[in-house]
């Protein structure tokens, strides 16, 4: 714990209040925020790693940052990451036991079914390998449709929620640091393995059988919402898959009762889907507003969220919301052609979806690691991330970093009123800041609202710019900005942790 | 208001307790509901009127009700309804400026595509007709797309809800008996009418321009689901129309977006649908248990509801739910071997969705109406019907009939416990019991809890099985099996009130 106490700290923190003002007033009363996030939505299209809609997105934002005078925008190059894939034709239909068209998507980097198919269905259902023994043989020619595991619920819970007070207080008064993954029982990772390997084994099994296509819904949703899954093989050696396509439950479900009930079903279907191997890179974006301080010029601040997303939407609230506001957060600044000291940086990130590729590889390249730090190590005076949906801050993680509370405590009292003042000891993983954290840089996600984030928009087909909230997002982006320009101006770089290094989840 | 006290009369009021207990057995432990109900929604499918679904829906109960051993089982004629419509194929993408495949269902009655079509959009928005002048010259061999007039909101609100002991008591203690449907303001119905006009209007506009087909989204939805709007031309002499899909808010509002930031998008879509019009009848299922009482063998406790539904789901909640529910009535019932003394009759009407056609005309055909009676008119005891969704049953409306205030408060007494105890005097309209109503015979709906069915389910894509509540169906199939033979054994018919002729709202 720190040893002054916060309400001394808070005194001692200075910054520029008046400067808070107006980027404030600039944030809320004439904000960007929605029409960036609908160049990067519905503009450039779905985001997935290595896809023509990312490569839109990098050309537009490096584009736009320009234009809103930042320099040295770059679309930079991470390393290598594996195939580009976009999806050219998607369509899937029951056609007996009557017609009805069903909603899916095809999965990611699964080929395409060269044509139209219109094929019996077969349903299988097994909880381990030996299950599949009693297929043998039935599937050459036939179209597999797997178990749906989560079907759906009737919504008597609303599906977005804001946090409540007492909510915040459970945050602020936490006195450990939870690591940033809960630990799995060995039960419980026993039981994820088995289904990992299954899931391999049944791929394998219905190529080899000779199955046409998978039609699957691993993770549940509800109402026409599907959730894409991960864990597609982009790899540019990755062996040869069946056309698969990921389908609204509701749809699927009938299919497996009419199968079950002994009545034959037939399914019509078409996927085309392009892949692209001339460029096996991935890729950030990164611009600049320089520093002003002869001394101070060469640290920086970064701002960053991940600009990729799943492939089904377009990714609006993972994370064109948290793109949309870093950008804001400094087109803001310069609007107000502030002078920062520091070097202010943003980053946007790709290939987050499949490991935090971008940032880690960033990082990497830039700062090297806690045993071997590059030059620049020393010179990040911190790192701020966005990417847990579309809704208004409410506070920060200080990510187990203690010594920044006063300064975090002290940089959030004017948005008390706006609902964001929680500083919260408690780490929050899953996205870009573990990557500056894991190599001793202090990086850090804010609390945000979930809305619906878990139960309508988070890798579903369904986040589209519709789920985005204008006010929320306004709100962010004068919070985000106020926090980097404080960064910037501060005599001092924010202070570090003792290196830690995060672990991933046994 | 009767003039005998509730608490008289229902002392008064004597009915087969040790029946009841065996009703509630059957039908509690020993249900057929959800299996009845699964034919009905994912065997028969969509169930449009005069439909190939509503075909296989009418010979499956004819043939399931003759199987339970109901006699004089029948797919009975009503009249002349219009054409019989199917969906063959229903595909709709944006393919530019990137792919995205669109959940959509083509609107009932439109013509198909007659093969693929890919074609630039135009976003017509139009308050009145002098709008559409703009557009003059702009339409040839375009997809017109209409405006989104109620866009997804976020789901602070559950989707679903229970009547809460507050909503029943309110509804107890209700003194009058509102109208059927609240009358419309003046100016309200006048902007009720403008709309129709206009509608019509650009319909005609859209195809003497020369456009290709019509996207539109007239009632909203969100996250997937979406309204099939009703006011499709049926009729054997209908006007041409363009064809025309209903789709996804999402999806409709991106192609909105981008066509007003002047992006130019262009969409492939394919629909076939298959006119039938051999046969323009439209009909109504029934079969009987025959009473065995020399004197009131003749008279006849009917139950029903409609078994028709909209096109784009399995009308599961509309109204799959209450058709299962009184197959289910009569199942327990002969399951009971009971012998009533009067004739008990089902009925599962068809093309209740397009005016109550099928019970209008049943009534008509077999009861007269109030001025001019046939002879069954005295005969029938009682009517029962169920379609307001799949919630369970919590009371009865009286229908401004408060003679029976006493008979039905002694009925719903065993079901207490399963929250089914609210009589109230109100009203309820939108469905067949109208058609008893209307001409003076005493026909109820009973209360039932709404769940998702406003928000979720009511005439959308997403009227599936998986909304269908099993707890639900089970206890009102036994409140209803109660109340229907109650009725049969009663030593009198059911009062009835002065007769009232219910007018159409203005």
């Amino acid at each position: 714990m720190a040893a002054t106490s916060p309400l001394l700290a808070q005194q001692a923190e200075k910054f520029d209040q008046a400067m808070i003002a107006k980027i404030r007033d600039e944030g809320m009363n004439r904000s960007k925020v929605m029409e960036t996030a609908f160049y990067l939505t519905d503009v450039c299209g779905p985001r997935l790693a290595n896809s023509e809609g990312l490569q839109r997105a990098n050309q537009w934002t490096k584009d736009q940052l320009t234009k809103w005078g930042l320099v040295n925008a770059n679309v930079e190059p991470w390393g290598d990451f594996g195939r580009g894939w976009d999806v050219q034709k998607s369509y899937v239909a029951m056609t007996k036991p009557y017609y009805h068209a069903m909603i899916g998507a095809p999965k990611a980097w699964t080929p395409g079914t060269n044509g139209p198919v219109k094929k019996q269905i077969v349903y299988v259902k097994a909880a381990n390998e030996a299950d599949l023994e009693k297929y043998k043989g039935q599937l050459r020619d036939k179209i597999v449709v797997t178990e749906v595991t989560a079907p759906p619920k009737t919504g008597f819970e609303p599906d977005a929620k804001r946090y409540t007070d007492e909510d915040l207080k459970k945050m602020a008064d936490a006195t450990a640091a939870p690591s940033v993954r809960p630990a799995m029982t060995d039960d419980a990772l026993a039981a994820y393995r088995a289904r990992a390997a299954l899931r391999l084994k049944m791929a394998d099994f219905f190529l080899s059988e000779g199955a046409v296509a998978v039609l699957s819904n691993p993770r549940g949703g509800s109402d026409g919402t599907f959730f894409t899954s991960n864990g597609a093989p982009y790899a540019a050696d990755a062996k040869p898959v069946l056309p698969e396509i990921e389908t609204a439950p509701e749809d699927q479900l009938r299919l497996i009762r009419l199968a079950e009930a002994g009545i034959p079903v037939e399914v019509e279907m078409e996927t085309q889907t392009k892949f692209q191997t001339q460029d096996l890179k991935g890729y950030n974006v990164v611009a600049e507003i320089p520093g002003t301080d002869k001394k101070l010029k060469s640290e920086i601040v970064m701002l960053g969220g991940h600009l990729d997303s799943w492939h089904a939407a377009t990714g609006a609230t993972d994370n064109a919301a948290g793109s949309a506001v870093m950008m804001e957060a400094v087109r803001i600044l310069k609007a107000l052609n502030v002078k920062p000291k520091r070097t202010i940086r943003i980053a946007l990130w790709g290939e987050e979806e499949e490991g935090l590729h971008g940032s880690k590889n960033y990082v990497k390249n830039h700062f090297g690691d806690a045993v071997k730090p590059l030059p620049d190590h020393e010179k990040l005076a911190g790192y701020y991330n966005l990417d847990n949906g579309t809704g208004k801050i409410r506070g920060i993680y200080l990510q187990g970093n203690e010594a920044v509370r006063p300064i975090f405590t002290a940089w959030l009292q004017p948005f008390a009123d706006l609902g964001a003042s929680t500083v919260t000891p408690r780490n929050t993983g899953g996205t870009d800041h573990l990557s500056f954290d894991a190599v001793g840089l202090p990086g850090f996600q804010f609390i945000q609202d979930g809305l619906d984030y878990g139960t309508r928009t988070h890798h579903t087909n369904m986040d589209t710019y519709e789920r985005l909230q204008p006010d929320d997002l306004k709100q962010a982006s004068v919070i985000v900005a106020s926090f980097v320009y404080n960064t910037a101006m501060r005599d001092q770089k924010l202070p570090r942790k003792p290196i830690n290094i995060v672990k991933p989840a046994q």
